[in-house]
């Protein structure tokens, strides 16, 4: 099968740090333009464009991976579907989850492959924290994620914008995972949101889950006011007593206290290796759980108010 | 077609308003039970239950309609569809998102029919602006519902907590009309989220919608401090220059000033109706789209602080 022509859409952090060299080392896709409002792009490519809808023109490109913020995807996602071109979007998939059914429909109706990427389902230790779980019962869930903002979102105003999603811009790693390994539906059933006084997006968040079974203890903490040893960890007790533990976003998974997975995180090849597979196997992969349960946290969730956040 | 036995779930103000008389009325359903926990019902009934479990237990139930409040529907609709019981929801249809797909899915599952009821569509002011709004591109919306809360929903405490919806509870009855009549797809684009200084659930919002074309002023204003004339009104202007007006919830239809359906309401009616030819087509229909715009208005929308709300 030859190899998939793609272009990137956004020249931002994650573009340059994982989807550039990870399109370059693979070989099911080749990186043939970028197009970015800036016109930057990677040393010796051609086709750069500042306008994505001339990139969109190319005859000779066969996909898009959207990389912008969220706040532009669909339209994005949008016209390079109408063009014709298959669409990887990076996460969270659109502004809205309006949006993304838009998009799932569009893609359904027009053949095309729509690739909602959530990066870090990509982990080894996810894969093998979900085979474990499945037929399980889950008594406990603690989802702990908490970084520092200043080090990871340097200057980056829309986060605290209205719309920017705030501390749910990680935590939505940690959900992402949470519906992937959980052997039940799992609804939001509590939330508590902190918001800076001179804010428009949570710094950090509290939500309780349920199954509707009852009995269970299920919790997520996101904050990004962790200025500590930065963590990204989800534990997970089950009825047999057994005790699953997820660290650093899932690249390692210990069961009762003896690790079984610890691999070097490879999310990104992971991903390129899925969208060219959807590509090929002419399908979609639209989940849209993690960004569902974002919108119930927001929607059922009681805010308060924190002290305001200054760089 | 012999008529669907039916037991309502919840005895509360629209049960009884509007449920219990319409499936008297009707031939399609015969009311054989209510259940409600503090034990009310209909005069005449024989079979009430406190436990909506004993009901569900009946052998010769054939659906349930939940009129409960929001946040224990989920609980109830996945008993009753394990139970082998066709479902009704009342709007909004369950407190998340999550737990709307997860009925979804649980009633295909196990083939029966979930019904999710959005009253104001139901009215033919409505069905009329939809046939004529076909094709069209819409250059002006404006969507008004202002009501007295104090009115509407006198000593109703859980509309102020968080996951009650505020002013969403009335305000997702012009949304529900909205994407029924709506040419084309439609996102939140911005909101404005007014929440009293004392409650956890909004008393006003204001919404800019997009359907990402651009050009267009399309808005909704929802406010439950209106203590003059109560107004559940939708204008929308095509490009074409034809102005549609839907006024009183859905029940009267001006075309350019001049009125084309002036129908008394009977918005249940049509809910029942539809309900029985669901069961009999053995089809389900699960409108998420009301819902998904509420939240996508609560992720994306700012929060301003107003006055104490008192009673």
């Amino acid at each position: 099968m030859r190899a998939h022509r793609i272009g990137i859409v956004g020249y931002g952090k994650i573009a340059q740090d994982q989807h550039v060299p990870v399109i370059k080392g693979g070989d099911a896709f080749v990186l043939v333009a970028v197009s970015s409002t800036r016109g930057a792009g990677p040393p010796g490519l051609d086709r750069i464009f500042r306008d994505y809808r001339d990139m969109l023109a190319m005859g000779d490109l066969d996909a898009v991976a959207i990389c912008t913020p969220p706040n532009v995807r669909h339209a994005i996602a949008r016209d390079a579907l109408a063009a014709g071109k298959h669409v990887m979007l990076e996460k969270p998939p659109a502004a809205t989850l309006s949006e993304l059914e838009d998009l799932a429909r569009r893609a359904s109706a027009a053949n095309l492959t729509l690739f909602t990427t959530w990066h870090s389902q990509a982990n080894a230790g996810v894969d093998e924290a979900r085979r474990r779980l499945q037929g399980q019962r889950v008594r406990r869930l603690a989802i702990t994620w908490r970084e520092d903002v200043r080090r990871w979102h340097p200057g980056q105003t829309w986060i605290w914008e209205a719309g920017g999603f705030g501390v749910f811009d990680p935590g939505i790693n940690g959900l992402s995972i949470l519906t992937k390994i959980f052997p039940d539906p799992i609804f939001v059933q509590a939330a508590t949101l902190s918001f800076p006084a001179n804010a428009d997006a949570p710094i950090a968040a509290d939500l309780v889950f349920s199954t509707g079974r009852g009995e269970e203890d299920l919790r997520a903490n996101f904050d990004w006011r962790e200025d500590g040893p930065q963590i990204w960890d989800i534990v997970v007790e089950t009825e047999a007593g057994q005790t699953l533990h997820l660290a650093e976003g899932g690249s390692r998974l210990s069961v009762d206290g003896r690790e079984v997975v610890a691999q070097p995180p490879a999310e990104y090849e992971g991903l390129y290796a899925r969208f060219g597979e959807l590509i090929n196997a002419g399908t979609s992969e639209v989940d849209a759980a993690p960004f569902r349960l974002v919108a119930d946290a927001f929607m059922i969730g009681r805010r308060v108010q924190v002290e305001p956040f200054t760089e």
